[in-house]
């Protein structure tokens, strides 16, 4: 059965996955700073975006290499796709990632300003003003029989959490503590009606927030 | 770059992996019981012999469908291919996996008794009376850039390691002790010297042991 996923997402000690007022030169916004939060998977031989050898093999590259496992398809808000609002002003942005996306399937952009699908490397981006559900819908029959991704923000997450339509997550906690921001939950334990939760501290700090459907 | 990996390769807290007098009624061996030791594999939503829907999807269910990630080719032991010993007075026996082998991949099994390759469903079984390092040579040759699992039984990861062979391993520690049996280790910290070594409790109680080279 195929699933929604979502996977190696990452937030503070106090559920904050993204600050305010993101920006080109602030992706993540104030205050929050990719690097100290990613850093985890960044240490790990399985991290997409590594460009050298090595790197650990114990629990958190398990959860960084099942990043692409079994995935057919992701869904994004528009934030993760870029930092401009409303109407498109620059249709040459076509991400943060470069030439070489670390997708490797069709990706759906959530935005009530549609503009043209392109496809860079292996990773098709296409831009849906839809519902969570339609979304749903539309990125399980494009991902051929394997999960869809839900890829975040944060604001993505918590619509597609709202609307009861996620079946399992990997919730990743960084020992850091943040304060101002977007907040992914004030506490996990909030989702124990709906999820079974698992949390198993990795010797990296981190603790890993595994979450499925009762 | 490719590697070598035992993937979810189980033993009990006394490190037994199997029982002495293997039989076709005792896989296993004498007083070790596969259902008992891989019964935390079972429980999860990825085992591949699952038949009915369900099944957890936490941590345990990471490590049991890693099983095929990226895995390209499998070797493995006469004694886990069968319960014979010595020349083939069965050419009919083909594993104890029915028509439907859960691996997927070409299966190099070492033996000094080699006998012809068959195909069942998407898995190739190949017979070789070879030396670990020429097997591991030959096995990634198949696996074409995908990682190759050495599958067991006890006495070939032993003899993988002894060959310095591996690259990582995944061992479920099992809260049993079985006391008489073949052992993969007195303790694991004797890997110490060659291997990092992660050890994960899990709610189920296995205890993940994660080693991969210095």
């Amino acid at each position: 059965m195929a699933l929604l996923r979502v996977q190696n997402f990452t937030v503070s000690r106090d559920g904050v996955a993204a600050g305010h007022n993101q920006s080109f030169e602030r992706p993540f916004g104030d205050g929050c700073d990719p690097r100290e939060l990613m850093s985890w998977a960044g240490a790990t031989a399985s991290w997409p975006n590594r460009t050298e050898p090595g790197g650990t093999r114990g629990l958190d590259d398990y959860f960084a290499r099942d990043f692409t496992n079994n995935i057919g398809a992701e869904i994004m808000g528009r934030n993760k796709f870029g930092y401009q609002r409303g109407p498109w002003t620059d249709e040459q942005w076509q991400g943060w990632w470069g030439d070489e996306p670390p997708f490797h399937t069709p990706v759906f952009v959530l935005t009530h300003h549609v503009r043209p699908s392109f496809t860079l490397s292996d990773t098709t981006f296409h831009f849906l003003d839809a519902t969570p559900a339609e979304a749903a819908e539309q990125a399980k029959a494009a991902a051929g029989g394997k999960d869809v991704r839900i890829g975040g923000g944060v604001t993505t997450v918590r619509e597609f959490l709202d609307a009861d339509l996620i079946d399992a997550m990997h919730i990743a906690v960084a020992p850091i503590t943040i304060g101002q921001g977007l907040r992914l939950w004030d506490d996990p334990d909030d989702l124990a009606d709906r999820f079974h939760i698992e949390k198993i501290p990795s010797p990296s700090g981190i603790v890993h927030h595994l979450l499925w459907r009762t």
